[in-house]
Parts: C-alpha cells; sequence; structure tokens
C-alpha cells in the first residue's frame, strides 16, 4: 500500500452506512464498513438496527438469516439475537451464556442517511451529526445517489478539495475553464472543519446550470462548501445573473441555488462508498429536471471514478510516491492534516481499534 | 487467515483424491491436494498412478503431457516418467541422472474412491483406509458428487459434526424442525473417532426421505455417523414407521435405510474437495430415484456451500474470531482436538512437511 | 515466488516497449514495463516521448491526459508536461517547483521497434541497441507480432535457449523429432551473448517450412541464434535441399531463409510483453505467404505459452523448486549465469533501484 494513503481507519465517527431507502422493512442490508461486515435492518417500528453480520457463535453471516420481529434468526444453527445484539435463543439450549451477543452499533436515521458510529459506543453522541437539511425539506428536491469506487477513501477526499479539477475531469458537466484558474479562499471552521470559497464573477455558467436554467447569459456563479473528517462534503452552489449582487448577498430571483452532498465511507482500505445528491430549490415538481441534475452528477462521478482509479492502479505500483504540490493543495493539505490528527487523538485514546 | 482455522494440512493419512470414474483410461486428471498438484491416471492394467503434476526438469505441468503406456512423458522437453515417477527417458541423452524422478504417491483404489497417501510413503498402511462397502455392493444403490468448496476444509468439517444446522440451513431438504432440539450423543472410537447419534421419535419423516418413502405417517428416525479425521464422515440413516422397534435394533421391513457418505479433502488452505453420497437399500432398480436422492443432496450440500463460504468471507475480514460455544458443539469441539493432536503428532514426528 | 525465478528486475539495459506501428499520431499507448507505468507517445515532429505515467502531483495516469503539440496534459488538475517530462504549466499558478517533473525514459526508434532504456539516463548509450535489419529491410517481410504471458520472463527465456521443446511442444508447427535429439553448439559470443547452433542434415522440414516450400524433398536445416540479455534472440534459420552444400556456407537458389525475432520486455513480476516476428527473404510480394507465416508462429507461441504459464502456476505452488538438469540446459545455464551477473554488477554500482 502507498504511504501516501493511511493504512488506519478513523473509527470515532459518525459514518454513513446507507440512504435510508436502501433499508426497508422488506429488505435488509449487508455492507461492509471499515473493513467490517455489518447487517442493517429495520425493527418493527421501522428503527434501523446495526449488528456485526457475524454470528458469534461460528461466524456465519446473519445476513443469511431471517429477521424474527425485532430479532435476527442466524440460518446456520438458529441462534436468534435481539436489536441490541445480545442472543436470546439458542435452539436446543435453554441457557444462553453472557458472551453470547454480536457487536451493535449505534445508528440514528436523519436527512435520509442512516448515520452509524463505528467507534466506542459510548462516544457516540447524536449532536455530532452533521446538517444535511435539504436531503428532506419542503424548498428543496433531490435524488439520492450511490457509487463505488475502487480506491482509498482519502483519495476521493483530495478530489473534493481541489475544484481545479473540475475544469479538466468535468468539461461538459461540472466544470468550466475558469474552475482552474480561481484560487479556492480556505478557512479553518470553529467545529474542526474546512470552509471552502469559489467565486466566479461575470463567467458562464457550468454545463450542468445551463442545461437547467431558467435564465441566459453571464453569471456571477459560487461554490461555497464545508468539509469534515473523515469524509463529508455539504455544498452551497449557484449562479445568479451577472452583476446583481449575489456575492454581497443579494440573491435575485432568477437565481439558482443548489445544495451538494458528497459524503464517502471506507469500506476497505481500497474501496469506497460515495453518497451523493444535488438538491436544488427551484422547479421542485419537475421530475424530469430532478433526473436531468442526477444524471449529470452520476456521468460527472464516473468521470472522477474513472480517474481516481486509475490513481489507485497507480500508487498500487510505487509505495513511496511522493507527492508534488501545488498552489490548490491548501484545503487538500489541511483536510490530511486534520485526519492524521484524528487519527492520532484515537491512538493516543486507545479507542481505535474498538470492537 | 483467521486464527479459528489451521494454517496446515495433516498429511500422514489416507485422503480421498477422486472418484474412480473421474480417472479413466482415456482420462487423466489434475488435482491440487493439500497445495500439492498432482497428476492422476491409469496404466495399462487400470491401476491408478499419481505422480507430483511438476516435472523434476523445469516445473512444466505433467498433466500438459502424454500417456505412453504405463508412463507419462511430459511434453516439454520430452522426458517421461515410469509409474514410479522414476524418469526412463531423457530425448537426446543417454545418461539419466539418479535424481530424475518426481514424487509419486501411494494410492489405492478401493469403494469406487481413488485412495493417495500425501504423507511419507512408508507409512502408507492400506490397512487403515476406512470402509465405504455400500458405494459398490448388491445390496445398495448410489450416484458419486462431487462439489468445490471456497472455504477451509475445517469449516465443512464444522458443519458435518453439528447436525442442528439441518433445521436451518436445510428446512426444505435435509432437516425438520426437531433436529436442532435433538441433544447429539457423542462417543469416541477405539480407532480415534467419533460416534454421534441422533434418533428423532415418533417424528415427521425429513423432507428428503418424505420424496421417496414408501409408507405414510410418523416414523422413528436415526442419524448415526462416525467420523474420522481429517475428514471423513460415514452415516447410518433412516426412517422406520414409529413405534416398530428401531431404536431397540428392530428394523421394520417397510424402513428406508441409508447410507451416506461426506469426504473432503483440502486442496488449499482456503479451498477444499468434497465427495459425497446418499446410498439406499431399497428401490435398487428405480434409477429416477437415484436421480432424485442425488439431486435432494446436491441441492442440500448448495445451501452448506452458501453458509460456509459466506463463513469463510467473514473469518476473512477478521482474524483474532474466537466463537461463543453452544451445548451442539460437543462434536465439533471434539474433532478439532483430534485434528489438533493429530498435526503435533506429525510436527513431532517430523513428518509434516515430507515431500 | 519461487526462488528459481529473479525477485529483480535488470534495469540497465534497453527494452522493447513497443512495435512502432503501436504508438501513432493519434494513439498513445500506456504500458507497464518492469513494474514501471509508461506512456509513450509520438511528438509533432513524429518522435516517440516516453514519461512515467504518473502525474507529479497527485499520481494520476498522463495516459488520461490529453497530447497537446508536443507535451502532455495531465487531466486531473491540468499540470502540462514538455518532452522531458518537465512540467511547463499549472494551472492557476505562476511558479512552476524545479521538481514539478515527471520520470522520462530515454527511447529510440529502430527497425521497427520502439526502444526504452529503464536504467540512469546517463548510460543509455544507442550503440548497444541490438540489429533487427530484417524487421524493415526490402530483401526481407514479416508481420509483427506480440502476445502476452502471465509468467516470469525467464520462464520464456528458459524456453528460448532449450529448442528441444520443438519435437514436443511444437509438433505442427515448428518441430520435428530430431529437435529433442541434436545437441546444440553452445558459444559465448565476444559481446556478452550466446551463440546457438542447430544443424539438422538431411532431415524433413519443419512442418511450418513445408507449408511455404517451393521445392520438395530432404533438407539440411538450420537454426542459428543469438541470445542477449535480458532477453533478446535473433535467428538465422532456414532449409536447404539436402546435400546441397549449406554446412559449408554454399547456400543453394532454391533454398527458404528466415530470420526471427523473439524478445521479452518483463510487465511485472509475473507478467511478460513477447515481441516477435518471422522474416524471410523469398515471395516478398506473397501477401497471403506473410499472414501463413505470421499464424503459424502464433499458433506456436500459443502452444509455448499453455506450458509455461503452466509451469508458472506449479512454481506459484512451490517455492523451493529445484530443476534437475539435463543436458539440453548448455544454454539455458549460461543465459541465467549472464542474467545473475548482470544484477549483481547493477547493485554493485548501484544503479539497480534507479528512478
Amino acid at each position: 500500500m502507498s504511504s501516501y494513503l493511511s493504512p488506519e481507519f478513523i473509527h470515532e465517527s459518525w459514518y454513513v452506512a446507507a440512504w435510508d431507502h436502501e433499508v426497508t422493512p422488506d429488505k435488509k442490508l449487508a455492507r461492509t464498513l471499515l473493513g467490517q461486515p455489518v447487517l442493517l435492518y429495520r425493527d418493527t417500528q421501522g428503527q434501523v438496527v446495526a449488528l456485526a453480520d457475524k454470528c458469534c457463535h461460528r461466524a456465519a453471516p446473519l445476513s443469511h438469516g431471517r429477521q424474527e420481529g425485532d430479532a435476527v434468526r442466524c440460518l446456520y444453527h438458529g441462534m436468534k439475537f435481539d436489536r441490541s445484539g445480545q442472543c436470546i435463543e439458542i435452539p436446543g439450549q435453554a441457557q444462553i451464556p453472557a458472551k453470547a451477543c454480536v457487536r451493535s452499533y449505534p445508528t440514528v436515521e436523519k436527512d435520509c442517511f442512516i448515520w452509524i458510529w463505528m467507534g466506542q459506543a459510548q462516544n457516540a453522541d447524536p449532536a455530532h451529526i452533521l446538517d444535511f437539511f435539504w436531503h428532506d425539506h419542503a424548498d428543496w428536491r433531490m435524488k439520492p445517489g450511490y457509487i463505488h469506487y475502487q480506491a482509498h477513501y482519502q483519495l476521493v477526499v483530495d478530489n473534493l478539495l481541489d475544484f481545479s479539477h473540475l475544469s479538466f475531469v468535468h468539461p461538459t458537466t461540472l466544470g468550466t475553464a475558469s474552475n482552474a484558474q480561481v484560487r479556492a479562499e480556505v478557512d479553518r471552521t470553529d467545529d474542526g472543519g474546512l470552509r471552502i470559497t469559489r467565486w466566479y464573477l461575470n463567467d458562464e455558467m457550468s454545463p450542468n446550470h445551463k442545461r437547467v436554467a431558467q435564465f441566459e447569459g453571464p453569471v456571477d456563479r459560487w461554490q461555497i462548501y464545508q468539509w469534515h473528517a473523515p469524509a463529508f462534503l455539504r455544498m452551497d452552489a449557484g449562479s445568479a445573473p451577472a452583476g446583481t449582487g449575489a456575492p454581497e448577498g443579494r440573491i435575485d430571483l432568477r437565481a439558482m441555488k443548489f445544495r451538494h452532498t458528497s459524503v464517502q465511507t471506507p469500506e476497505t482500505l481500497g474501496t469506497t462508498h460515495y453518497f451523493f445528491c444535488q438538491a436544488r430549490n427551484f422547479a421542485l415538481d419537475n421530475a424530469g429536471m430532478t433526473e436531468a441534475i442526477f444524471q449529470d452528477v452520476c456521468t460527472a462521478f464516473g468521470e472522477d471514478r474513472s480517474m481516481i482509479e486509475g490513481q489507485q492502479r497507480i500508487l498500487d505500483t510505487d509505495p513511496n510516491f511522493q507527492p508534488v504540490a501545488t498552489a490548490h493543495d491548501m484545503g487538500l493539505n489541511q483536510a490530511r492534516f486534520i485526519l492524521q490528527r484524528r487519527l492520532q487523538m484515537e491512538q493516543t485514546a486507545g479507542q481505535g481499534t474498538s470492537e
């Protein structure tokens, strides 16, 4: 593995395990998160349960099992586990040993995301879950997306913290020539994240804006996003008719406003779950537009994937790769520093290897 | 590799290399056994020969070669080996160096199995080959089966030593609800194996018995099997009309009697050859019934495979897995103890790494 | 990896990176050589450029980029590199750090081959490039061939240095029974290579000669080739009517003369690029004959590949394999000695790990 990529996961964090629609009363979900197999299902109240997908008896996958009410039964030898992971039945045996249990993970459902805490359960404070209100708000409309990457999650983080790539990777979807010329403003936020601001004044719209625009001509365009470790991007983006005062906070009525979500959850050290959406605050009932915007983002993220998986393959041939820095790396470098510090904090606290 | 699975093979044992029909005068067989590539073929007398599938000259596979009488010629540079593995011809060269030979493995053909000894040849005593007389006996009829598992052989051994799984893995083929309730009786046999006895009194037939039964109603049903290391299961099973005295040894004329074979030979540390059959002592000439019984077992072993390969994938993510024991684990635990002791004996005797 | 195969590459050598037709003004080529990803393209003068296929900024593959004149632009963040590998543009940034460059490899185009030097650039002397004049000469005609092997390059070298395999691997293409009986004459050449001479007097033609022969009857047939490390075979071969004086240098007008090329370039430690052709000096304008000869060699090298990839799979199961020598191994043993000495020289000079 390349020294350029961290060989360890940050455990003490909320992660997105799934979109809410991926786990239904009829459909459980087996998904590997941070290298650990996890089973997600909904109990009879619709609450999401997350258990280690590994029966404590013989390591059989509980996802091959059967939900019975709020519990799940392993269909190898029939052990039954309640939603806390405690074994409540061993066929053919009256006594249940205390240690007969599987790990359960704290979960929270919020903003159409199923959140999971992969670290020490006592540290799981729902107050630390980031706000993605536009996923499920009357003023906004989006279609949820998921893509799987054959690449380390840090390569996706790198990608998202330097939008100069939009000019080159996404010339027909998200980018214009100016993406690579505008220097982003990068600030630390009080809560340990980054705020990255990009204004493109009197510029053309990006192709994906152009395709759904309800006005023509040059625009003042913005991409203002917050990034938080391990891998969350929340963006306010938009295009307003040029010179109507957007940079000063006067948003013209014709302006298009978007909220964008890009969230990564490591699957393994070489593969990543990527959850995304692009919400808008106009033409809400135009289902065709919802789909068109979704497809544009899918196309763009396919472009990213091709490049990032290429990067991964190249890095796999060179364990000693040392990057040459550019002026666009500010955000990326700060993010790497933040990730590194989080890992060190976990290791100091002895919580990194919890299970 | 999970610490739950042995990283070593037991070498000093007879193993099943193949069913007899897999090696014919016209068809040699290349098969990896205990990590070693082996070539099996029949000499002009029909005797099975087993040689390392690795020419001593340049490691070319002899299975790409050509049988010439009792010998096999490597079709890379033409070295010819007799059935003992001794080189008897080097094209273009009169002298044959004494060390020009490939390893040959003792074989015995018995009960439709081709047996092979993978340890020190001097320890290969045919008297230690287990009896599977029902494979080739006028009173019994079976169809031989083979299945390949992407799993360590010990996971298959685990499976076979705890039939409580029949209720959950095989509800429509081999199992009934009572499999998980009946506690097996586990005894050590004088020859270092285990005898496992399960009686289901006044119970329903299992689905696979029901499909070929020639009477109706409740039965006294039994599964009495012997297990021997490394991986041999021989079972006497059947269903007799309930209350007709089967448990006391009075077998009603209507009773269905079966002999079942489940034998595993490790291919590698993560894959396994599985030889099986289910013989019966009734309706011998009913070819449709032979096929129906065969298909039932194939279906059931596909069910096992799905679960066991799932286990293997889960264990691959967790090198430190420690199982929680249940009351059904008696047989399994004893088998693991026996396997462990066999390995230790080999290592003490310095015979484990023979080649 | 088997101890029988070298775990290291020889770097200080010219290698064939590609046939000239594989890299055109419209088509760049990404190819891994000695474990290193390389991008090959032609500049506006048609000169071949070879750069590390790994942007110095974030290791993105330049082969996913775009040629712009003589330069190539990475299409991740837009860094542009000239044909020497020096970065000449970083979008959004005026300064270009001196270390912003990718490795460039010396290349030479000669005899339809694109040659590349994978070692220290200052050692790259085009005078050391071997002569393959028949690739592009008015008196000779050939069709260039390429085949990919899932095997270590030394196994292909072994193959080519012992033609006794022709009798067994190629009985219907290149070989006759006599190949395995004739002992080759093996000599060291002044330039550190080997000369291997085989004469088959008053013998039958090989099948591939027979198919294009313009006379009948027994022949004096020859295979005289030079081998140079790491992996170059250049052969003068032919068939003349028997007894017309070919061994003494009198080549009958009816004689068929061939020049054969077999060149290997390691892709990785387990895979190999194989470049080949079979040129002839007769019936030059017979395109059907060119194709027939090409297809014969493709068939033959497919036969080799099957055997050699089989060898590789067998060796993968046995890290300790020690070959038993035969009289035909002279050439092969000398080649291994030469390769070993070249590696030692590199390591002594500290040049083996250059990059």
